[in-house]
This record gives structure tokens, sequence and C-alpha cells, in this order.
């Protein structure tokens, strides 16, 4: 047995199909012509953005938008001149061979990126390394991996799979996924978790370990992996998937019911999402409304800011489609680890303590108004909530809500109607935030408390960082204090409180934030039906007492022995 | 008048004497003798190395050991590979003269770490600059200018000191400094605040608009300059520095007295240090003991870590000369901004919220022991207290702890003596550490209270970062409140609390940390006859209820203003 990391939930039972990405050798020949060699190039490319091309609209087919904006990515690194034209130069001034050239190029970017001790920089080598092997197999006549034509079911075993394989993939053939590299947030997990298909990622040399035809049976949710399993290793995982479907359509009763606890007590179970494409997952995991639309991403992967009738149109189709659920947008939040292309940012020695979010909107008054002009037009189709993050003292508060007054005066000037019940609230993701609530509390219609940052900042660490990843602790006391006493602060005012970070989706955790009196859970869609699932069988006041009982613990570990053993 | 950053307070009047670093002018040649070349650059290499180390020693002797510091990383610029291979290689390769080759690869150095929005790496940038300026004027023969033998008292307007100028200058007879660039931590503002030179900084254009012979007057504390001022702002400065040495003066009298408020509540006023050197100002400024001996300059500007041995000496004599007076030492804070070139780290993407201090430690117990070995056989020789930097949850801080037991128990068998009295503190900076500080307390002799990095975490605001400076303010509500809730809760525990950040030597803050029941201060030496001045004047009863009206308020600019009107 190996292990790796869980990275969608669900049981793999069958046979391997490895797929090799050979490393593509490429020797160095010196060339006279280095005309033809230009030209052999750029036909190459030119036939990698058409194969790029289709497999984006077989993805915006079959995967909704925002998982082919990936693909419009890809392209963009061909018409990068950085990444083209020191290829042509290469060729010309060394008089060597395209594929030699070309490779040395992507090769340094790669290894640039790579060195980056960072996920984001890591999944950008990804791709640039996915796109030139395109280029090079093309230059060299090598056939790509054809997944879309699977003749029985397998279980893919590879280094990473690429984006394009996920696009151009045969799903109803693939039962799972298991890779040598990648986290829970790696292309490879997000991938499997939206197509439903159980994964493990990050197991390091599996793929020296299987071939192709070998049985194997997995746990997407542990991360145990068994090869060539005895009879009863093979029957316990049947039992188990059995169990994983049997909940699955368990789950599917709670679709129409009330979230709400034995004793009566309701709270709201909300989706986070980031593209209307998103709206199918929630209708189909019956969520209450959306407590996180993360605008951002109308944003990336473009030549310029979206228009304001772009933004409206993204907004109204959320709005129309759940009215008369509430759905809570986000304002900009865009800095720290999310950069545009085409906004020019100064580098930061420790951009999440940078100029993102609120901040760079009150600097940028331009596009905060564009976004919220939008946001408001849009509002007369559904019940918006606006929302801003990143909110460290109430002088950022009362000015985003000023220009928030500036803009509907605006709009009443020119007799545009928007709705007069737009409940305005912001984030709680700075601990400062949380320390003051009581005094932000008397300004805004809600709460929404993001807990990855709030533990970021709380405990002085990045999420992302491997090395403290031992730090990054949603038990921490400290951090469950602050959510208490946002909680708090937030009813003594009247208003309510809800919470985004990935904490509202956790099993573990739900029923002490129903004991800490949460009104809203906002999570992946995916979490919302066992959520309910949770919720339905708590007592409220029995919740009161165990989340007073885990606020006077003192240690994260502590705190989770407790919880285990309280609902062991 | 011009304004600029008030980088070392005291008022400057007199003649400008304008040092023009000028841009030193470098042809492109290309050259057969490639030999003769490098022959010739090695040379202006050496001699370089020669002039610094002459210029090294000079600072050695009148400037104290860690300003002469900056020499030896000047000299290992010089022996970097990167910068004199690639220099020679480009010699060789491109066939181009010596002092072209060396330009290019220098502004290329300059230029990658200007080009980081950080003030260390700028500071960085300046080094290189300083360095390589020297080599190119060795190569071309242009003469260094001397700052070693100024004929009349003057006030020196440059572009940027560089550290050679602060060290070569003839102090005697320079009354102030004026620059472009530079921020309150530049070299040069931390260079003048050291020799108590009053300094303005960061002016931009200045040395554009006079020239050498200028009168000119201003105020190294507003950074108020006057060009060519008139009779009455003539008189009006006279007027200010007479007052300046008046309090100056006044300020000695403070020596040897009490740090009490008139009705008897005596708290100790310590210094900020980072060597051994420092020990004379905290004698010249009275200082009650060592609130922050910051140990990571001991492992800076060397080649590999410090031996067991020296780091002891180091400790033992700052324990020796200031016995029995209470040194708080803190265990080494690598990582973050501060690295060591001989400690090969991973490039992390936000390395405030990263591996460092007490992380590092207890990761790298190899290190961590080795200096608590040094410093509790360095204790028996005064009145020693251990700190611990950057706790963030209990687990670490009992870590610490247990590491500190495993080591005496090591000293115990090897019959080595150590002062069983050691108190062992920790600095509460990290958000968490201050929310659960009554968990804490149960387990220290003493908390430190570091504002810099309480300040930054709990407002998610990197104080070096310019774009976003507004918002990283010790009057924020939220920190203040964080301030008393330490306060009491260590109180409530018995344990006595202090703080060593720079809010501790705010003379605006100072009766409000009163007010909150603060033991100890520890600031910079100079502040400290300040402080004692102001704290003798204070009413305790009355700053309790002054700090509990501020702690009431709901913005910085509100506290600001009403602590401004109280003591108007």
């Amino acid at each position: 047995m190996i292990k790796g990391n869980g990275a969608s939930p669900g049981i793999g039972i069958g046979k391997v199909l490895l797929i090799e990405h050979t490393q593509i050798n490429v020797e160095k020949n010196i060339v006279q012509d280095t005309a033809h060699e230009e030209t052999k190039f750029l036909a190459a490319v030119e036939k990698a953005k058409e194969q790029l091309t289709e497999i984006k609209e077989k993805a915006l087919r079959e995967l909704g938008e925002d998982k082919a904006e990936i693909f419009n990515a890809h392209i963009m690194v061909l018409e990068d001149p950085e990444f083209i034209d020191s290829t042509i130069n290469k060729i010309k001034d060394e008089k060597v061979n395209s594929e030699y050239a070309f490779k040395q190029i992507a090769d340094m970017f790669i290894s640039m990126f790579e060195s980056m001790d960072n996920e984001y920089m890591k999944e950008r080598a990804a791709d640039i390394k996915d796109v030139s092997d395109r280029v090079l197999r093309n230059l060299l006549g090598i056939d790509i991996v054809d997944l879309s034509n699977l003749k029985e079911e397998v279980i893919l075993v590879t280094q990473d799979l690429t984006p394009s394989d996920t696009a151009t993939m045969d799903k109803n053939k693939v039962l799972g996924f298991l890779t040598n590299i990648g986290g829970k947030t790696s292309h490879t997990a997000i991938m499997a978790r939206t197509l439903e298909i159980p994964a493990v990622v990050g197991l390091k040399d599996i793929t020296d370990k299987v071939k192709t035809g070998d049985f194997i049976v997995f746990n997407g949710e542990t991360g145990d992996v068994v090869l060539n399993p005895d009879e009863n290793t093979i029957n316990e995982y049947k039992k188990l998937k059995e169990e994983f479907d049997k909940t699955r359509k368990e789950l599917e009763s709670y679709k129409g019911k009330e979230s709400k606890t034995i004793d009566g007590r309701q709270v709201e179970l909300a989706g986070n999402i980031g593209t209307p494409n998103d709206i199918e997952g929630l209708i189909k995991n019956d969520a209450e409304g959306v407590g996180l639309y993360r605008t951002e991403f109308l944003y990336m992967d473009r030549d310029d800011f979206p228009s304001e009738d772009e933004q409206f149109e993204a907004y109204k189709a959320v709005l129309e489609a759940m009215n008369p659920k509430p759905i809570v947008i986000r304002t900009l939040d865009i800095g720290g680890d999310k950069e545009l292309s085409y906004m020019k940012m100064d580098k930061e020695m420790n951009p999440f303590l940078g100029y993102r979010a609120i901040r760079l909107c009150l600097d940028r008054k331009d596009i905060f108004k564009t976004q919220l002009r939008a946001l408001l037009r849009a509002s007369v189709y559904g019940n918006l909530k606006i929302m801003f993050p990143m909110i460290s003292c109430l002088e950022e508060l009362l000015e985003a809500k000023s220009v928030l007054e500036e803009v509907k005066k605006d709009l009443d000037k020119e007799n545009i109607s928007y709705s007069k019940d737009v409940q305005v609230g912001m984030m709680i993701e700075v601990p400062s935030a949380a320390i003051i609530s009581d005094i932000l509390a008397k300004h805004v219609d809600f709460f929404s408390i993001g807990t990855n940052d709030l533990i970021q900042y709380t405990c002085a660490v990045d999420r992302m960082n491997e090395k403290i990843h031992n730090l990054y602790n949603p038990f921490n006391p400290a951090v469950l204090r602050l959510i208490k006493l946002v909680i708090d602060n937030g009813h003594k005012e009247g208003i309510w409180v809800g919470m985004c970070g990935e904490v509202a989706g956790d099993k573990r955790l739900i029923p002490i934030l129903i004991g800490m009196g949460l009104d809203e859970f906002s999570m992946s869609p995916i979490s919302i039906l066992p959520a309910r699932k949770l919720i339905n069988s708590l007592s409220y006041e029995e919740m009161k007492k165990i989340s007073d009982e885990v606020l006077k613990l003192t240690t994260a570990d502590e705190i989770q022995e407790y919880i285990q053993k309280v609902f062991a």
C-alpha cells in the first residue's frame, strides 16, 4: 500500500492505464538554412494553436467556460514574444535547429517558474511544459497521446495530468486518476472534484511501480492506494465503494430539505462560485444561495479589464438563475497571488501582506466604480448582496461604502434602476477586522468570515508554504476565539454572520460553528448536501455547550481530539 | 522650502558641500588582448579590496564593529564569482574592454535588486553600486571623493551617502546630511542617528537645487529644508537649534533618575541592541537594561554559523558590562527578510509569513541548541533572560522550553555551570499569541510585545511596502486592544510585560502604554532619556483613564487626534 494526498473522494477499482509523458530528446545541430528552421518552428506553433483551439472548444462544451479558460492561457503562451521571438533569435544567432532552440528557451522558463517555492508559479511551469511539449511533438512529428478514444474503463496513472489530457479524455471510461505530483489544489485535483472522479495525487513514483493492465484499488478520500490487491482487499474496497455510492445516493434525499438542527435552529447553506458556469453545480447540490461569488475570474486570462456590460451580464446570469435566493458577490480581490497580465503591478516582497483587494480598489476607483455600477445594474434581477474583501479598519469600510453611494447617485442621475434593498457586507479575514468587529458591525448588513486568510494572518503563516504547513490549522484556539468574537459582535448589532472559507465545509467544525451561532455557511457546492445531513442530526443547544467547552481548550491538538471524542 | 523625511533629529545651519557621484561614462571597445583586460580588471578589484579593508579598519576604530561589517559585505561582493567570473567571461567571449564588461554585469545586478519593491533589496542595490563605482574608478583612474579632509564645517548634500562616504568622512566638520533618496531606515538615516548628526533624506532632487557654498537651514525631525533662507528664517532656525541643544543638555540631567510617574509607578526603560558594540550607547543613555538583544547580527555577514564559543563571548560581553541589569536576549530570528549567505533557504512567496525565527530553530535544533548552550554558559556573568521570537501557539512554546531543558541537562552532565534564575519569556508579535496570551502566560516568566510584526500581521500589511504604508499604523484600535489584552493577561498570571517594538519609544504612545500598565519599555538607546523625562511628568492614575478612553475610540485618526488634544 502506498499513500498520497486524497484529492477527490470516491473509491477506484480497476485496471491501470499508464500514460508516460516520456522525456522528449532533442539534439543540437548546427544548421545553415535558419530561415527554414524558423518557418518550420512557426508552423509547429501554428499547429499547436489550432490543436489547442479545438481542445478549448471541446472543454467549453463539456467542462464549462472557466475550465476552458486555461487553454486560452496556453494559446497566449504561444503568442508571447518572450517565448517565440527568443526562439527565433536563438535559431538565427546560434544557427541551431528549431527543436533545440525552442527546448532551451522553454526549459529556461520552466525551471525559472519551478524554482519558485509557490504553488501558483509551479502550476504556471506545468502549463508551459504542457504547451511546449505539444510544440516539440509537432516539430518532431511525435503523436500526442489520445485519451478521447479509450477502449475500456481504466484508472489513469501518470506523472501529472495535463490540462489538455483532462479536456480531451473520455470521462465515461475513466474510473480514477493517480499522479506522482500535485497537492489538493493542483489542476488534477480540482478537475477530479469537478468531474466527480476519485483521485489521489502526490504519489511520488507510482508511475515506476505500476504498468498498464495492473489491477489497483484506491481511496480518494484517505489517499490510500493498493497495488495488485489480494482478494480480501478487493472485497474491502468493493464494500467501501458500495458505501460511498450509497451515501452519495442517500445525500440525494437531502435535496429540498431545510438546513435545520433537530431543535429547530435554521441556517443557510450556500455555495462558493467563480463564474456563471458554476450555477449548474449550485442547482445540482441544492444550494440555498451563493455565499461567495469570486469576481476575479471575470478579470483573469484576458487582455484587458472586463467592461461594465460584460460584468453586468455575468452577475445578472447568476442572480436571475438563482432568484430569489441570496447571492453574495465579492468585489474584486486581485493582487496577492492573483495577478492580471494586463495590469502591471510592482513585484512585492510579501504579496499576501500587500496591495490587493479593497486596497487596490480604493486606490483605483475607476476599476472599482465600473464593478459597482455593473453590480447595481444587475441587482434588479435577483437578491444581490455586495461584499467588500480585506477590510482591515473602519476607514476603509466607510470609504468603500461612500464610493458605492457615489455610484448610486450617478445611476440616479442617469435614470438607471437598481434595487434599493441590496445588503452591503464585508469579509472578516484580517485579524484587525475581527478584533474591532463590534465597531464594524454598526456599519454593515452582514459579515462573512474568510477563514483561509484569517488563519493565515492570525498565525502569520502562508498557507501555500509547505515548510510550515503544520502551523496553518483551523483548530488553532486563537482562530476559533476570533470566529466566536465576530459572531457575537455581529449578533449584538443584529446582523447575520456567515463564513466562506474552507472551514465552513469542514464536517469536523460545522457542529462547533453551529454551536457558536453561525448563520450562513458557504462552501464548495459538493459539500452542501453532506453538511445539511450533518446539521439535520445536531442539537443546537448541545452544540452550544460543546463549542463553549472547545473554547476553553489550549491547543489545536486538544481541540481536535476533543471533537473527535465527542462525535466518535 | 522643501520637505523630505526627517531622519535624524537636530537643526542644521550652514553651507552646502555638494557631492556629485557623477555617472561614470564607459565606452564599449573591441579588444584583441583580452588577457591584458582581465589582468587590468583583477588589479582594479584587488585595489578596491585594499581600499575597502582600509576603510573597514577606520570604521572599526571610529564607528564600531557592526557599522564596519558592511565593508566586509562589500569585500564579499568582490569575491563573488557571479560577479567576477561573469565579467571575465564577458571580456573573453565578447572581446570587450574590462570597464564595459564589468559595468554591464554590475548594472544588471543593480537593476535586478532595484526592481524589487523592497527596502532591503534596494539597500543591496546601493551596496553593489558603491562597490562597482569604486572598481570602475580604479579602472579608469578617477579619484574617489575624499571626505576625510574637509576644510570647513559643511552640510553634505548628495544623491545618497554611500557606506564608504560615512566611514571615511571627518565627522567633526559635518553639520548635517541631506540626500535625494532614502527612508527612515536607509543606511544614511541609521548612520546619521548613530553619529547624532541631523539629517533629512528622500528630498528627491535637492542635488539639482543647490550648489556648493549655498546657505541652507533644515530640521532633521520635521524634514523641512529651506534653501537660501532670509534673515528671519535663519534666526528662527538658530532659535530652534538653541532649544534643541538645550533640550539635549537638559536630558543629561535625567541620567541616574528613576523611571517613575509622579504618583510612583516605576517602569523599566531598556535598550534594543544588535551587538556588544552597542554597550557604549546603552551606558551613555543610562539604559536600565536590555529589552531586546537581537542575536541575528552575530550570524550575518559571515561564511558560516558562529561557534558556541564565539556566541558565548558576545553574550558574556553584554551581560558582564551591564551586570546586574537585566539583559533580554532573543534567540535567533533569521528568515523573513533576514537571510544568511551560508544557509540555503528556499525562496518563499511571502517570507514574512514563512519559515523564520522559532519555526526555523525548532526545525534546525542543532543551530538552536548551540545558541542555547552559549546563552546558558554566559548566564553566570550577569542577569540573563532568554526570549523566544515568533511564537504563534502553545505547542511551539512548550517545544522551545523542552529544548532548553534538554540543553540544561546536557550542561549538568558535563558539569558546566549556568544560572538557575534565568527567566524564560516570549515575544508577542503574532496575533494568535496575543489572543491566547492568557494560556501562554502560564508558561513563561515574561512577555515582550513586538509591535513591528504585531501591527504587520494584525493589519495584514507589510511595513516595507510603500504602496500600503498608510495601513501600517500603531494607532490602529485593533492593535491597541491586543496590547491591552496582553498586558492584562500577563498581569493576571503575575508576570511582567514589556515591549520592544518601535512603539515603545514613541512619545505619543508612551503615556497610553503607561496607562495600560506596561512594565518595561525597550527602545533605541537614544530615546531612553526623553522617555524618562516624559514618564517623570505623567500621572499613572490619569493615564489609566486616558488609555481607557482611547480604547473606546473607533479609528486610528480619532485616537491620534484625541491623544494630540489631551497632551496639547
